[in-house]
């Protein structure tokens, strides 16, 4: 690892610590607030109040970075030329405000194009998921193995069940299958969280039809460098800047799901 | 409460710690012997150990007391008569072999078939919830407020996809509209901690289609003491010692999804 990546590294995860603390401090103050004040507009403010925390620090300790940032402090940004951070300081916003928990701040770093850095901080559980280019993928500090093949039936995927059932974006009766040959499914509500899972091995695959990249950046990095497969539905590479299907899982999975359940199928 | 419920409660808690220990010491013994053992050789070991754990404490200090148990080391019982325990050691064992968390033990204790306590611990987070009839329900002894009423577009609703799918319970047409309506649907993989979340407001509403006593036993004392409303899918309530559906929700809540969407459908 490079100096250079050794300091950001060093200045994200103080960051994050901080950032945490500040959201389990709201929660204290929600207490005392929740009867005059609407709960969506707290988690705005939370939402928001991160993001520009991050931003700050970046801007006065990188400044010849970029960010992009899900509440739209960061930059409208055309090209991944340079170093650029991409940032959900809360992801997961309903299970925030629904549940206090099962939500994670999620930072990926990418330099003309390519991941280098990831990290999905699971606030109330105390997981720091992270992971540098070339360097592999650690929950708290400890290595996460490289991920295994599993066959289909004995895999556990996280989906939704809103895609199964009549929606938007894909036709029900493509998943379907899918869901009767796993193992089982499960679902989070929280992408990171899912990507972090998928990482550690403790989901199989994630398959989701709307994602924007700061939802899914660090996640690709930590997918990355465990082995996983990620693609969209298509099964063609993610754009960094662009919002897309995603579809992640462990290796040999991937494809034995994409040719069975998705090829030609799930797009027109 | 009494000081014999006051003395149970004592020692179910007491036994529970010791039984999330000895869990928490497989976790690092399976570091040791996965590469000669099966995991799911490993889990049903673990199951069974913990079960007989509690029956051995039970009929030691409460030998006139009736168990049932998931793993069958209890008794086979035919009627709801006297004090009954009723055991999960691991509920969502699938969870415990794939993802080392996201399991329970869950202990119902019931009178004459009227719920008295309910202790479901998730162990890996630490968090006791605990019900005893009359006196409300906690996390970890800190008192969980009543539910509060929710409409049906705000909820989060506990679903798995597979009852959206083409399965052999119910129709997938039926449960259809209701993941188009609520906000949000999830799945967890453990119906102890899917009630427990619902007892504490996380959740608005779980729903499934065939659970065993001892998944829903403690869930329900839990849910009974935050005015929770809790029955199969056709609006009947729960027989303690019959497999059956599941259908909890917020108060209103309850009545507003059954009416709209399960009534008169289900079933035939």
């Amino acid at each position: 690892m490079t100096q250079r990546w050794k300091e950001i590294d060093t200045y994200v995860k103080e960051w994050l610590k901080e950032a945490g603390q500040k959201i389990q401090q709201s929660f204290s103050k929600e207490l005392l607030i929740q009867t005059k004040s609407n709960p969506n507009d707290l988690v705005t403010n939370m939402d928001k109040e991160i993001e520009q925390f991050f931003i700050s620090k970046i801007n006065e300790t990188f400044p010849e970075h970029h960010i992009l940032g899900e509440e739209g402090y960061g930059e409208e940004l055309e090209s991944d030329e340079g170093t650029i951070w991409i940032i959900d300081p809360i992801d997961g916003t309903m299970n925030f405000v629904h549940q206090q928990r099962n939500f994670a701040i999620s930072i990926g770093i990418f330099e003309d194009g390519v991941g280098q850095a990831g990290y999905i901080y699971d606030v109330i559980h105390n997981e720091l998921y992270h992971a540098l280019k070339g360097q592999g993928a650690f929950m708290n500090n400890i290595q996460l193995p490289k991920l295994e093949p599993v066959p289909v039936e004995q895999a556990i995927i996280s989906l939704n069940a809103t895609w199964v059932t009549e929606n938007r974006r894909i036709d029900p009766s493509v998943l379907s299958p899918l869901v009767r040959k796993v193992r089982g499914t499960r679902s989070y509500g929280s992408a990171a969280i899912e990507l972090a899972y998928v990482a550690a091995g403790r989901l199989d695959g994630y398959i989701t039809l709307r994602l924007a990249p700061w939802d899914f950046a660090a996640g690709k990095v930590l997918i990355e460098e465990v082995g996983g497969v990620m693609t969209d539905l298509e099964g063609k590479p993610l754009e960094i800047l662009e919002k897309s299907s995603v579809f992640v899982s462990k290796p040999t999975l991937h494809d034995e799901i994409f040719r069975t359940y998705l090829e030609g199928k799930w797009n027109k």
